[in-house]
């Protein structure tokens, strides 16, 4: 194999990972049959609005809906309204909308189905506090939250006691009316209930739990929230309930089938594939140090993964930012990873976000070879200097090597693969 | 299998890979047949008196010499002088018994045999500027050289060439005799050009690299050390060098052979072990988080490992301190990999220096069980607090699963297992 062959091959893996992720490459097969009644969309999330675009193309009966996504996810659709608002902090669009939303499923009956298009960011863009509780309440309460050193569990468990839509809610508003919920899932163990707060779907957890959480982690909150968990309809919905009783929650793509997607690429190309794990953070640049140990000991030792190979992963890595360059996590994972492998022969890599944007740039992602540290060194480009300015893509560009697919209108979080060939 | 048996299991793999990198385990194999004439025994890093303590015990001829290790880290020896100086910063004492270890192998025959016992830190503890370069020069450049962003090996092939002991020039000093090398790792590769420098081995790097590093990273070095690497006698030794006919390197314990007998321990109790790699580095909180993702991978998915498994690596982590705590980078490793698996069943873990001492106290690691979180909080301890405060020594003596071994005379680096059962 030539240098590009293994290039191109790695290009054609994240594409197969991002196409499997595509709503209109996966919502058809998810889609029930057209009620007797009325049908109405609702959702939220990053996704959801290509998610209603992807639903009107392959639904022939009527159907009406709203959909919440964030500023500049937008896409055109012809029945389902789609309105943008703010993320990750909730604003007074998100409110308004998910008012409106809420409407839209009230008084509905028996014959008539809701599709509920969920995705990650949800839980932001659908914002209904409580009763008696502000905007600003559930602000404070996050903040502390965030402080706390409580797990995204946790803090989650406090968001949906605290809401009049997640935890259920939002089923329990359509009720009678049959609720089917598409979900896109960017979350570690693709829990329905951890995707945008579960809004439609049975959750375990009590207010008591909640209560317990603040305690435990002497989270100071307003006297009006403590009473309101001490209220029974703080309460989310529970698996017996008979408001949930007719809702069913289908995962359309997740993680780990993208990268089952490019696995299969790479086993048709000749390199064993081992996805290590479909959810895995920690700050980009360890990212790579740890990938780079991992792929040493294949390329120098055979083990535990005899080459050719391909190692797969997914999830979030984090960047703190120290420089001030021009990057994002999967970039800077990448220098980092080429530093560390340090020209290793038989080596070749690709990390990008399945969303076309890694950092805050149009740019997905970039590519590594044995050669990309000597091609920027010929620039005059110090490799570790770069990293250190965390300025991936501006490494990336000036070697010709970035990923760029333009927006991918879905959202598997990130994707890395190591292409490692025999000796 | 019940929770005290696996920390027992995992207890015993440690100390099999503990074992199997103790110079009195390994070293009598490695040893050559007593010479003709006389046998000299030199040696400097932190295992290097252990290693002369175990020389002492299996060789039966008679023998002198002089070995160099840290302050703290002598052992009694009989016949071989053991003289502490600093690491890692060369100090004077490292300088002047660097120099009446040289005295001793001068004057040797054909007929006389040197055994060198090198091991990790021995770089700074066998000093020995070349001529006109004072200490003070070369700490400077040394200084220089840490903030350039050049890698270990560059740092390593500068500091080789202003040298007059490293780069295979002790074996030169040496020379006609006949020089055995007796080396343990703690270097990615276990090249033993890389082990303390590689005072008796050929190097491929040359004065014209070491100043090529200093143009490409801009290093300021005053001008008596340009003068003197473009002279000829600041090359080092090349494989083709005369002197250097009659010397052999042996590497009688290294990280890998380490984990593979701790490996055996795992495959013995029916657990499947995998060794990710035995040199992998970056911050241990973040390697904690990339493996709780390979472990649920594993536990939940069942690849590309199926439980029962054992997960190894090795290598050297780093943390980063922002608190107060007492901790070390296994236990910091530790701790964000319990936080991290968040109570995930039939999971357990261990991690630890090698030589008994992870961070400055004599506590070599500690162990996780899915029971970790609940145990801390039981005694009102916040795990993850306790991780930002890099508290892992007190968090893990608090709830009783310290690992304390004292002192194991020798050093392979970090030992990282996880255990994953059957679900």
């Amino acid at each position: 194999m030539s240098v590009s062959d293994q290039v191109s091959l790695l290009r054609n893996m994240f594409d197969a990972a991002v196409s499997r992720a595509q709503p209109d490459r996966c919502i058809a097969q998810f889609l029930p049959t057209p009620p007797m009644g009325r049908t109405i969309v609702v959702g939220a999330g990053k996704a959801s609005a290509a998610m209603a675009q992807a639903l009107e193309k392959h639904w022939s009966a009527p159907v009406k809906g709203l959909v919440i996504t964030r500023y500049g996810y937008a896409v055109p659709c012809e029945r389902i309204e789609i309105v943008e608002a703010a993320h990750p902090v909730p604003d007074e669009a998100g409110l308004k909308a998910t008012e409106r939303l809420r409407k839209m499923v009230s008084g509905l009956s028996e014959a008539d189905l809701v599709i509920a298009l969920i995705s990650g960011g949800g839980s932001s863009l659908l914002v209904a506090p409580g009763e008696g509780i502000t905007l600003q309440d559930k602000q404070a309460v996050n903040a502390a939250l965030l402080q706390s050193g409580a797990t995204i569990s946790e803090m989650n468990c406090v968001r949906r006691h605290l809401s009049s839509i997640k935890g259920g809610r939002l089923a329990a508003a359509c009720y009678p009316a049959r609720v089917i919920t598409l979900l896109i899932s960017d979350v570690p163990g693709d829990k329905p209930v951890d995707i945008a707060s579960g809004p439609t779907v049975a959750d375990e957890s009590t207010s008591a739990d909640a209560l317990a959480i603040l305690e435990r982690y002497r989270i100071a909150v307003p006297e009006n929230l403590l009473n309101y968990l001490h209220q029974p309809h703080s309460e989310s919905l529970k698996a017996d309930d008979v408001r949930l009783r007719r809702t069913e929650a289908r995962l359309i793509t997740t993680p780990q089938v993208a990268l089952e997607a490019a696995a299969e690429v790479a086993r048709q190309a000749g390199y064993a594939p081992y996805i290590l794990g479909d959810s895995i953070e920690g700050e980009a640049r360890d990212l790579g140090l740890t990938m780079a140990g991992i792929a040493k000991q294949a390329a120098l030792r055979g083990q535990p993964f005899k080459a050719p190979c391909a190692l797969l992963s997914g999830g979030e890595a984090t960047v703190t930012i120290k420089g001030n360059g021009r990057g994002g996590r999967n970039v800077e994972f990448l220098l980092s990873l080429a530093v560390a492998l340090n020209k290793l022969p038989g080596v070749h890599a690709i990390a990008g976000d399945t969303d076309g944007v890694d950092g805050a740039e149009e740019i997905a992602g970039a590519c590594i070879t044995p050669s990309t540290l000597d091609r920027a060194w010929a620039l005059g480009i110090n490799p570790r200097k770069s990293l250190d300015n965390n300025d991936g893509h501006g490494f990336f560009q000036a070697i010709g090597d970035s990923v760029v697919t333009g927006p991918t209108l879905t959202n598997v979080n990130d994707f890395r693969a190591i292409l490692i060939d025999k000796r």
